[in-house]
Order: structure tokens, then C-alpha cells, then sequence
């Protein structure tokens, strides 16, 4: 038997080629960022190194460039929300797959108090990771400013508050999709559409709050707003308010779909039957979603699209790629709660 | 008015000292690792050190050292479990706080694919970390192999296996809390004791299940024991299997109170009671524990001191000292579910 027959051949940058039916130059730019290279051959490149199982030999790279090979995940909020709320879960697993397949790392920074921020600061300033994923940050974040004074290459996962112009970033279309959900409940009948914002320091918070009002137009009122910081019990204090305020609603937009659930169970404890009395519509369908009872009614993020175009972008960024933001629409899943 | 006098002092060594009641030699060895310093000297600078919100300035200290000023919190599990199971993050929270306050960063990494194991062997052999906490780490790990060979500190969270002469760890007393809630189903009259494991590849696999076995002695027998992996749904699964083999079960000891999460969900669909007609018990309370229904018995682990003393084992690994191993007990908490 001879051992070279069956000794699986580490799959080359002209085998992911062949694969995609594209140029050895074309791979090569995919792997070192992605710029200068279409949508479709990008695709192509990297369904390519999956199905080929090819991975670019970074390490030796390293050797050369001085670079760690790494990028961090940075999650400016206290750690619990990063166990609470499922999205960041879902982003931190596509970043890591992204990397994965091209031979580095992630790494995961959580900095919620000042001191972990001024800790974080002089690391990521020391060049232990090659750039920062920023995800989650409020506005006017002097851990934001600190990194760009530094020159760290970053990108941000939703559009950095107070920053919009000097930071590259992939988010959904917060306002875009804010309407479409009330138009929705406007369209099943309902008049009295209460908002639980998310904080008005974050996009999300702002801009969900802006698509709200801007489809409500005259029928706008503030006794309807009530602000939440992304928990559950945000979103179940609340119901509480709005009731007190408005008990005419008789439907509620959650800025997240952990509020919407806070929402669900405040509302059934209040007496109010879900979508019967009062329909309820979310933001995000991270998963927990379709497991509310009843099923949410929700705009949907494509996480996997996101994670994917943060790395993408980040990695062109390093390498001097033009800056830029990329923005996906999200769209409306209807499932039973409205 | 003087700016000066209002403008807060940043508080030095020796407030900490005075705080304390003790030298700053032994403050300065605190800091350092904590070798040659008495448990209770070291609970009174940890408790000052917060009181007087001192920080080191490891910044500063670091250009001198050429260290990271870093520790890694290391999973080598698929990520989805680090979610699932909330013992990692009161564990990756107690490590951060205990770093935070000495001006260090944790970072998390996770690798749960033989290939995000060979990038995270690259990455910490580039010495972006000073060292690395194992958490959870399974048999013959080939990354724990890699990390020793590069000579890397490492301290792991359980005894890890087939590792224990070489590497320090913090651990429970698996054996003893096993058997310890083993005697407590005894007592109250259960004669039909199951047991769902987790892997046997891992301290907490192997070592409950040898302290459930030691405990009932004669009475063991093979057909009440199902293995599981940690998750819910594998405390579900072996439910079912043990049901199958042996009706009259009347107890069973979960490894995990995710596990046991499970297990009363199955029983529940089973008909069977709890702790009517099945008594169960757990092992972690990690704060799972006390939200179910019925609220779980358990062993509790007590995470805070685990966490501290990980750090602190570690600190004193990187700077030289002593290698050693430390144990804490596991503490039956009695609710309504056994």
C-alpha cells in the first residue's frame, strides 16, 4: 500500500480557483481582505475554500508582516448582555467561522465598566490583535476615540453614534425596517402603536424610534414611547408604563425581540391576550423569535451576511482598502403575535 | 475654590496597605501572584483593593516586563455550551473582575474546531497572553499538549485528565460532592438512584460518576447509569433511556443542574412527579438552579472563590512560583427538587 495514495493533499490556493472558476489573483485578494474583488467572485471564492477545505498559511505570513493574526470581537456592554441576548452570540460564531477558514483568531474583549475600557485600550494599543470589531458601542464611546487616536484599524456592527463619518460599518437599515413594521400593524388594523426604544445611544435605539415616529407621522404621540435598555425587564417595565399611560394600545413595537419577550409576558400577566388584544412585533429574529410563545413577528437581521462583511471589511481596512459602510435591509418575518 | 482639593487622589499601595491592616510587601505579593501569602491575608488586600479602588499600573510596569499584561480564558468546547451553561460565564466574569482590579484584560478565546485549536496555539505561543486559564478542558487535549510543549502558563479549571501531575488546577472536590448527594438521596428514603454523567473525558464526567459509584457501593448497578454531554437535551434523552431499562427509578443525580434541566422536563412529560414520584439532584447552582421547577437541589460550587483563585494561581505560575493544586469542597443546597 503505498501511504502517499491516501495521505489527504493540503488543498491549494489553485485548487480553491478551479473551484470558484476564478484567477489565482482573485483568491488572493478574497484572502488578504477582499477589496477590488465583485460580490459574486467574493461568493464564489469563499464557498470555494469551504468546499476545499483550504487554509491560507497565516502563520508563516506572520513571520513576515509582524501582524498576530488575530482580530477582536469588542463588546462594550456589561457581560451579562452578552449571554442575554442571542445576537451576539450569533455575530461572535460567524466573525470566528470568517476567521477560522482564513487561519486566524478571535478574540473576544468584553469591556463594560471604565476600567475594563482603559484596560482594553492600552492591549489592543500594544498590537496584540491587527484590528477591532466594534460591536455594540454607545455614542461618544472614549474607548472608540482612544482606538482611532491610535490608529487601530476598526469597524463597527450597527452605525457608531457621534462617529458615523470617520468609521466604516455594516448594519442593517434601522429606519427602513423600523417602518416596515409599523406599517405592518397599520395594515392589520391597528391604530394606538406603542415603541419600547432600545437606549437612544445606540443606533438601534435612535434610528428604530426614528422609522417608528417617521411612519406614524401625525399619528405620532410620545405617551406611546417608552424606553428600554435591550433586557427583558426593560421590556416588561415597560408594558407596565405604556398600560398605565395608554391602556387604548393595542399594539407594541420592541426594538429587540429579548424587550418583545419581556413585553409577551408582561402583557399576559396584565390581562391582555397576544395578537388578540394587543399585537406585538420585534427587531432582530436571532432565534429566540420563533421559540415566544406566540411565535414574534419580527424583522429579520442577516447575521450571517453581517458577520461575514464586518470581517470582510475589517481585513480590507488593515491592508488599506478604501473605507467604507455597508448597510442590508432587513426584513419582516410574520409569525403568529402579529 | 482649589481644584486640588476636590480633584480625587488615585490611591496608592500603601492606602491599600493601611486598609488592609498589613505590609505593602504583602500587598506588593498579592499583586503579584499571591505566593508566599496566607489565605487571609490575601481576602483582606483583595477586599482593600476594592474598597479603596486601587489600581496597579501594570502599564507602565509592562514596558519594563515586555508581558502582555493579559490572561486568556480558553474553551476548548463548541461555542453554542458557553452560552447554554452559565457556570462559564460566572466563571468568566469572576476572572475578569479579579484581573480588572490589578489593570489586567482577559481575553476570551474559544476553540472548538481542531482548527480554531491550531490558530489559538499560534496566537498564544506569539505571547499575546502572559498565560492561559483552561476551562473545561477534555483527555489528551492535543491544544493543552501544544500550549506545555511552547511553555506557556497554564492553570485549568478541574483536574484536567490524563494532564493532573503537570498542570495546576482549582477544582471541587468531585468525588466527595457526588457522594455527598448520593447520602442525601439515601437518606430520604430513595432506593433506585440514577445518574446522568457527562463526558467521561472530563473531570466532572468521570469523577461524579466514581463518587455516585463509590457511594452506593453493592447497590450499583450499570443499568441505572445514562450518559450525557452537558446539554439539556442530553438530560432529556437519558431520561428517557433510563426510564426504558428501569421503571422504578426513584432518584436521579444530574452532573450538571443543565442537565438536570432537562431530566425534569422529560420526567414531567413522563408522568412521573418531582419530588413526588422522582427525587433529582444537581451539581453546579450556577443560578440555573434556584429558577426551576421545582427549585433544584444541587451541589454548589463556589464559583467566586474558584475564579479568584484562578487568577491568582496563574499570576503566581507566570511570575515563578510554587506549581500546586487547590481544591474547594462542593456544599449540598437543599430545595424542593430532592
Amino acid at each position: 500500500m503505498d501511504p502517499l495514495a491516501t495521505a489527504p493533499r493540503r488543498p491549494t490556493i489553485r485548487d480553491v480557483a478551479t473551484a470558484a472558476g476564478v484567477s489565482r489573483g482573485t483568491v488572493s485578494r478574497v484572502i488578504n481582505g477582499g477589496h477590488w474583488v465583485s460580490p459574486t467572485a467574493r461568493d464564489a471564492v469563499e464557498r470555494a475554500i469551504r468546499s476545499t477545505g483550504y487554509r491560507a498559511n497565516q502563520h508563516a505570513r506572520s513571520l513576515v508582516t509582524g501582524r498576530s493574526n488575530s482580530l477582536a470581537f469588542l463588546l462594550t456592554e456589561p457581560q451579562h448582555l452578552l449571554f442575554a441576548d442571542p445576537t451576539f452570540s450569533i455575530l461572535l460564531r460567524g466573525a470566528a467561522e470568517a476567521l477560522a477558514s482564513r487561519g486566524m483568531t478571535l478574540i473576544l474583549l468584553v469591556a463594560g465598566t471604565p476600567e475594563e475600557r482603559e484596560n482594553v485600550a492600552h492591549y489592543v494599543g500594544a498590537r496584540h490583535v491587527d484590528g477591532v470589531l466594534l460591536i455594540s458601542s454607545h455614542e461618544s464611546d472614549p474607548l472608540l476615540e482612544s482606538l482611532q487616536e491610535q490608529g487601530i484599524p476598526l469597524v463597527a456592527c450597527g452605525i457608531p453614534m457621534g462617529h458615523a463619518r470617520q468609521v466604516p460599518s455594516v448594519s442593517v437599515d434601522e429606519v427602513a425596517g423600523a417602518r416596515t413594521m409599523v406599517a405592518h400593524l397599520r395594515r392589520s388594523g391597528r391604530r394606538r402603536i406603542a415603541m419600547i426604544t432600545g437606549p437612544l445611544d445606540t443606533p438601534g435605539g435612535r434610528y428604530r424610534l426614528e422609522g417608528y415616529r417617521t411612519e406614524l407621522g401625525e399619528d405620532f404621540d410620545e405617551r406611546l414611547v417608552a424606553y428600554g435598555d435591550y433586557s427583558a425587564e426593560s421590556g416588561a417595565a415597560a408594558i407596565s408604563q405604556l398600560l398605565a399611560r395608554a391602556s387604548d394600545l393595542d399594539a407594541v413595537f420592541a426594538a429587540s425581540d429579548v424587550m418583545a419577550a419581556g413585553a409577551l409576558a408582561a402583557l399576559r400577566r396584565a390581562g391582555r391576550s397576544v395578537p388578540g388584544d394587543v399585537a406585538v412585533g420585534g427587531f432582530d429574529d436571532s432565534g429566540l423569535a420563533a421559540t415566544l410563545d406566540p411565535p414574534l413577528t419580527t424583522m429579520h437581521q442577516p447575521f450571517d451576511q453581517i458577520s461575514a462583511e464586518l470581517v470582510s471589511l475589517l481585513l480590507s481596512v488593515i491592508d488599506g482598502g478604501p473605507q467604507k459602510s455597508v448597510t442590508f435591509p432587513a426584513t419582516l418575518v410574520v409569525r403568529e403575535s402579529a
